[in-house]
């Protein structure tokens, strides 16, 4: 096991990496925490659960709802959780994104940690405090930004992943190589996924090299006001076709890079975008798809990140490199409208 | 107009004191904010709200529930509201509590300000960053903690304002005065409440000292981890009844100072408290009511204040000085069943 500790604005961050599942015991006590978890996660690790008091959710982002914390916060109070109890959210990011935001509100705030469960939440979701629920078609409409107190990897929890669960989580991970880290580019490009999953250590050093970009990201910027944006290239448009094509957050993550690629070309003089749309083949991802551009555009333009009536797109310079640039719909449509067929 | 700024853990609060309605347009732009407000307040101001957008909610406690967060969020969203977007509450401690909750999740945070409109809300309620809604008995079950930008106090919205709401108010007034202000409980001692109701400079010079008095308690322990802890005074009994006899917060929290008094003179020796229930009834407040001693002791044990069994009670040790103590119900149950009757 490696550990680390990273410290925000309020709060210190430990990072427990090739741990075990009942080092969390180590961590807090049994009789005064309650573990959030899913009906995937339980059933697969009962056994590891049996000495915690468990609320397991329906599980799936249709479930990321007020209606979800409504039940959770009427658990809690049946169980009598009170401020000193601490939250441990194991899954993948809807029931971290849920327990985080549960923990945030309840009682004012209890403290919280994470055992994330998937690729995704282990490089991403997990990582930097942003938590919350989606509001009809509006994804995490609500919610807000606090660091749990603990993030534990178990790689165990990934022998049940299934393959395009690995495939969702690799999507950030081009991601991350995009904008900040062209060696892991480089790397990326030299494997393939199958050397991921069967081998521990090369996946160990992936992670770790993941979850520390990315916090070191929010930990610079953990309000969004510079460069914490960057880690949104590829989700302006992913999220605006995400919910209405029912795609996974990956795919749409893929074809949102493509598309920003496609836009930094024109603007930026991005001049990879093949080399881009290779490694997102590679991992089993699709470069591009068939969707209403006007449709996304609209959803794009009502995105909480807009911020009156300039869209802040994240743009590559080159692998490794990403700005930020304020454009027009006007300006972005007729690109987007040319990559969604 | 008088100006005060304090500075919290992450933010600074501006206080307008003495100032009017209209002086809002200097602070916020009216194009990008939104206020939310009751209909007793919207129909009684009207032409104040002209140039605003207005959020109007049903007055009351009852209303400070789930249900009209879910209902904001959803008109916050039709209005085109952004991380930009300043919400201000006005009105009295149910609205500024809604409305400090709803800028702390919509979007995961927008600034916000308050106008109070009740005296409870200028000494109180709008101070010190405490929001949230109702669980079912439960007060304040779901919220958080975070600051105003700024506090606007215009001391001609309390022109409408119903005496039993004055009456209101002055518990609390009466309640800092007890913990920390043994002059200002003096002061209360030679006046009447006619004479701020009438004299404006007297009003605003209590105003002010009992809004810096708590702010400047808030300020050195934002997070209620010490003196935080003694603006609870009054309040443990008092919400442990305030619901299940529908009393007035102010009826509730004097009653409670009562009980708080009583269980001092047992664990502190404080030997006042027949000071303390004359000057509660020298402002139209109770000291006494018959209430079921054992349903109190119950909410009061599922209060989130209780940490694992025992109750953290403010009690007195003179006038103008508070301190904590843990007490099991054990020790307390005797003499509020004693004060019950």
């Amino acid at each position: 096991m490696t550990t680390k500790k990273l410290s925000f604005s309020a709060q210190t961050v430990s990072y427990y990496f090739d741990a075990s599942f009942d080092y969390l015991e180590k961590l807090v006590k049994t009789d005064n925490a309650v573990i959030i978890t899913d009906e995937n996660i339980f059933s697969a690790n009962k056994k590891k659960f049996a000495n915690w008091r468990t609320i397991v959710l329906q599980p799936g982002e249709a479930f990321k709802i007020q209606a979800t914390v409504d039940s959770i916060i009427q658990q809690l109070i049946e169980l009598g959780a009170d401020r000193k109890t601490t939250l441990i959210g194991v899954g993948g990011g809807v029931v971290t994104d849920i327990t985080g935001y549960v923990a945030g509100i309840y009682m004012r705030g209890l403290q919280f940690g994470f055992v994330p469960t998937t690729i995704l939440a282990m490089v991403d979701a997990s990582i930097g405090g942003k938590n919350g629920i989606d509001v009809g078609i509006y994804k995490n409409m609500v919610g807000m930004i606090k660091q749990p107190s603990f993030l534990l990897y178990d790689y165990s929890l990934l022998k049940s992943l299934p393959k395009a669960e690995w495939i969702n989580g690799f999507a950030e991970i081009i991601k991350h190589a995009s904008i900040k880290d062209a060696a892991m580019f480089k790397l990326l490009e030299e494997h393939k996924l199958t050397a991921f999953r069967k081998d521990k250590q090369l996946l160990d050093q992936l992670i770790r090299r993941n979850a520390l970009l990315k916090s070191k990201v929010v930990q610079e910027d953990e309000f969004e006001q510079g460069d914490r944006k960057l880690l949104n290239f590829g989700h302006t448009l992913g999220h605006a076709i995400e919910n209405s094509y029912d795609l996974s957050h990956g795919h749409a993550v893929a074809l949102g890079m493509v598309v920003a690629a496609g836009i930094s070309a024109v603007y930026t003089g991005y001049a990879e975008t093949n080399r881009l749309v290779k490694l997102i083949k590679q991992y089993g991802l699709p470069a591009f798809a068939v969707f209403d551009a006007e449709k996304a555009m609209q959803v794009m333009q009502s995105d909480k990140k807009r911020v009156k009536d300039l869209i802040h797109y994240v743009l590559l310079q080159k692998t490794g490199k990403a700005v930020i640039m304020p454009l027009t719909a006007e300006q972005i449509a007729p690109i987007v409208k040319k990559l969604s067929v």
